[in-house]
Formats: C-alpha cells, structure tokens, sequence
C-alpha cells in the first residue's frame, strides 16, 4: 500500500503543443505498479488550456478546484468543485480555465 | 461526453457485512459506457467504516474531505482531502472516519 500526499510527486510540465499554463503529477502509475489504469493530478493557471484534440484512450475526470469549461465542438460546459466528465475514445475535447485561481482536476487514463 | 456533478449519480448503500455508515456513488461506470475503469465515490459518516477485507484487483483512492484512517495490518495511516491511496490486488485495508464530519474519497477499480 502506497499514502501519500498528492502534492509528493514530482510535477511535470507536459510538452505537448497546444498546453498552456499546466502542471501534471502522475499521483498512482507505472512507478507505484498500477497495473490497468494511471491517476493523474492537473493543475491549470488562470487563462490556461489543454490543446483541443482526440486520441484513442478514454478520459475520466474529477474537479477538485477551479472554474472553467470543458470544450467539445460548439458546446462549452461549465466546471466546478465535484463535477465529473466522461471522454469516450476518439472524443474531441479541451479544458480551459476561465477563473481567476488554479483549476484543479483528477484526470484518469488506462495503462498503455 | 458526459458532464455532471457527482451529486446527480444515484447514492447506494453497499450491503456488504461489515460496511457501516457508508454511501456510494458510480460517477463513471458501465452504463455511462467505461471501457476499463470505473469511478465511484463514497462518503462515510463520522464512526463508519469498511470491512478489514481484501480482494484480487486494484484500488486506486483520493480523499476528498474530512479525515480517517486507512489500515493494514497494525499499522493506520492518517488520511486527509489531497491524500492518494494505492491499494494492490490482494493487499488488505480498511477504511474508518476518525473525525467529526463525513470523510469522502473516489476509489477507482478495474472494470471487471
């Protein structure tokens, strides 16, 4: 059994084209031996965004903290503190912060 | 894509023995079409707790509110909001709310 503060992992700054203003720690993956899906912490800077994209692997989200929308084609969802979202694969999808604090949110993908 | 507060998921109470003062919820699950996990949240009350047991999958946790313990063996780890769990196939643990107000976490497992 691993317990620990999600604030313990280390943060990473995704390189990916298209983000702006995140910082991610992989809070249960590989390194802790999750064997069929990885727990993600994402924290986004007011006026951050993630790129608008698909790929073929499902999202499950939960939000922590924040104000924002989450972006699929001409729809825009507001979300808030205990709001959860669904991506199918091949989805469309973005996240953008439209608050003036840190959005935070669990991401959860499957082990690849 | 699914957007929805948690609170509009349909609360269980698990009538597994041992399970006391606990409510769940499947935020993401079979039916919003979860391909490899699913997303539930629990809410305990103040002296609730789950069963001493284990199991042969996964869990992977974060503690949302208020404050307990997660135990295994003799030890009891203090688990507060922003506290990660990763519990392995087969390891045993328990829950229990230690404090004064319910103490809420996801716990995410393998679709089975």
């Amino acid at each position: 059994m691993i317990v620990r503060h999600y604030e313990d992992a280390k943060p990473i700054i995704p390189q990916e084209p298209g983000m702006v203003g995140i910082k991610m720690r992989v809070v249960i993956g590989e390194e802790e031996g999750a064997p069929n899906f990885i727990m993600r912490h994402f924290s986004v800077e007011p006026g951050g965004q993630s790129p608008y994209h698909s790929h073929p692997w499902e999202h499950e989200v939960f939000v922590l903290k924040g104000e924002g929308k989450v972006i699929q084609g001409d729809k825009a969802f507001g979300i808030s503190p205990g709001v959860v979202i669904y991506i199918s694969p091949g989805e469309e999808h973005q996240f953008v912060n439209k608050g003036n604090e840190p959005m935070e949110f669990l991401c959860l993908i499957p082990r690849m």
